[in-house]
């Protein structure tokens, strides 16, 4: 293909993909609105909409009032017709959901409990599990997978699984990409976090937004102005590895004082087992229940897990505010396992913000939690997929 | 003007740019290598060059060997023709220098020390100063500015400026945005560190560039695939700000262990201070003046000199680590006054970033010191100025 020719036909699939983007967001629309708001002749719309009409990717819905009080004919993606499979990959825990492409969901699956020594058996396992709900539901079209960072973008590995190194060994690229009869994708699960907040919160889609995962790791997926940041090979925005004391607690990662070491699920349940007066029996808890735990005793008034909590959220704040330093976000959002601690948590990170930001750089900076219907992380594994449906359509149904 | 014609008018605008851009990176093309370039037809190339011929923007160099040894004419960008004025805000410190568009430095004038009472007057000394350098010399077309972080873009000021908080108060776009008769550019000065960079040295163009500013404060520029990282308001990037021990050193911004507080030319010197037997007399010295005297007696082999740059380049490596772990560059560049310290330095950080990053991640990363032949943040304001009128050439001369 000349490049000439290559670039006429990035410039239908782009052209194809804002209109599907459009009408992703704003519901139905008439051609004349689309045409108007993403500055294309008319001529150009009916053209490719005749296209997507053809191969049932959109639908007319009847008369609409349109511009001028002419009558019109409305537009919708049929965001019913196509599922995707999100697969979210944290350490000991692996989920599997369907969803349609407006995040309803319509399964999940949680595998067995991770056990180090086997992680061959468990990629073999969602497989066969995602194989399985290919076959019973025709309507799959992608797999999107959120698989802990750093995540090494070109050669589909994660560079280092703290406290679970095992997964390093699994290229993800390798081990997935031919093994269905659907395009996967894969994504660091902060960023996937991110494109959940994106895709699904319209509120979030104006300037810069941060998902600040807390979970078995601290993630952090940025996404400024429309783009992701990726920096040179997709490693950056881990600010669980950046260092809030030097003279601190060693990492797996080599650096001393991650701020992962005081704040992560894994943390939180090293914390307890030290003191196991404050949630007993923590010793034979997943890293997630021991937190669910430590929060219900929070917020039912104990004293001990009430300053555990606030001495995390303290350092969660921290995070905050190196981030605000770092990626001076509009919005930054609190998900996974430790947001379940919820207000009291908010609290004291929007103090500690207040406390160690220049005024007018940090106050501006809205801070909430996550308001995902479900887990934010397994939502975006399958945001990771939806958002490659919307951008590169061609790979989906024909288009000529 | 309709949302069309606008539109068009971009497009043309950014032919245009791309052309010079193309010419200023290249130098002597034919308009054969430039439409297959910048994937632009013959044609293209042929009506937008002739308007910049006529306009004396670019020349035709005389015959050059072509493609498949056909002969054609060789264009050339008159980067002589163009100067422009860099104003350097430090702290205490004010440069202004006059440089064609290939950063070849025509002049330089040092404003005496800044005192924080006589802001006022600093102020109106730089625009009495720039205003004859632009009197005296026709070929002047814009003024570059480089002043210090957190910049806040739309409002025109600094947020914070640490130890000199009298900056504060100067809101640069309304004090000299209409004080010359050439448009005026101001950019936060690692940034603009991190243009010249990109600009002035073709082998940083590639990737991710991370520009880390060693001065009177400790700044960082990013440059991801040729887009400037500014976050919601430009305030991004604040790496003297990112804490590296939450338990640490108060600062200005009202943050703890703020890295600057360890390594700055100020920091350093109130170190100094602290210990006057490193260097007799350093009370009465500038910042910058105490830093050399501190790098030139550890290159003599003093003990408590070489220790106290060690100590300063260990919280350098720090800072790199970070800079890794949120940003992924490609390359980092130290500037400024304390990169002074030259290889001893250089030589301390990369020991720091194999110590306490992840291989896969941190040793990618290619760490050198500026080798931009005048101080880089005075090039760098330079580089705002040059970078604007490539990108924008309609502002600078009649394209029609």
């Amino acid at each position: 293909m000349s490049s000439y020719s290559a670039q006429q036909s990035s410039i239908s699939e782009n052209n194809r993909s804002r209109i599907l983007q459009y009408l992703y967001h704003n519901g139905i629309s008439s051609r004349a609105q689309i045409a108007k708001a993403i500055e294309l002749t008319p001529a150009a719309i009916t053209k490719i909409t005749a296209k997507l009409l053809f191969r049932d990717v959109i639908e007319e819905t009847g008369d609409m009032e349109g511009d001028k009080n002419r009558r019109s004919i409305g537009l919708n993606l049929n965001c019913a017709k196509y599922h995707v499979v999100g697969v979210k990959f944290a350490r000991s825990l692996v989920q599997i959901a369907v969803f349609d492409l407006k995040c309803n969901r319509i399964s999940l699956t949680d595998l067995p409990t991770v056990d180090e020594e086997h992680i061959p058996e468990t990629v073999e396992q969602i497989r066969a599990t995602v194989r399985q709900l290919i076959a019973d539901d025709s309507s799959i079209v992608a797999v999107g997978m959120a698989v802990p960072g750093p995540y090494l973008v070109e050669e589909g590995r994660t560079a280092l699984v703290s406290s679970m190194q095992g997964w390093r060994q699994v290229n993800f690229i390798k081990e997935f990409s031919e093994a269905f009869n659907v395009p996967v994708f894969v994504e660091q699960d902060a960023r996937a976090g991110a494109l959940a907040q994106f895709l699904f919160n319209p509120e979030l889609s104006e300037g810069s937004l941060a998902y600040y995962l807390l979970g078995e790791g601290i993630g952090l997926g940025i996404i400024d102005n429309g783009s992701i940041y990726y920096g040179a090979h997709g490693t950056a925005t881990e600010i669980g590895h950046i260092s809030v004391d030097v003279n601190g607690k060693p990492c797996d990662c080599g650096n001393i004082g991650c701020l992962e070491r005081y704040c992560s699920a894994n943390a939180i349940h090293e914390r307890l087992n030290e003191q196991p007066s404050i949630v007993p029996g923590c010793e034979a808890m997943t890293h997630a229940q021991a937190c669910t735990a430590l929060f219900a005793k929070a917020a039912a008034g104990d004293k001990a897990a009430m300053d555990l909590t606030s001495e995390v959220a303290r350092y969660i704040g921290y995070g905050a505010v190196n981030i605000i330093n770092a990626f001076n976000p509009t919005h930054i959002v609190l998900g996974d396992i430790i947001s379940q601690a919820g207000q009291p948590l908010l609290d004291e990170v929007k103090k500690v913000v207040r406390e160690r930001t220049i005024p007018e750089v940090g106050h501006d900076t809205k801070i909430t939690l996550s308001n995902l219907p479900t887990d934010a992380t397994v939502s975006g594994a399958a945001a990771v997929a939806i958002t490659n449906f919307l951008e590169h359509p061609s790979m989906f149904f024909d288009v000529a």
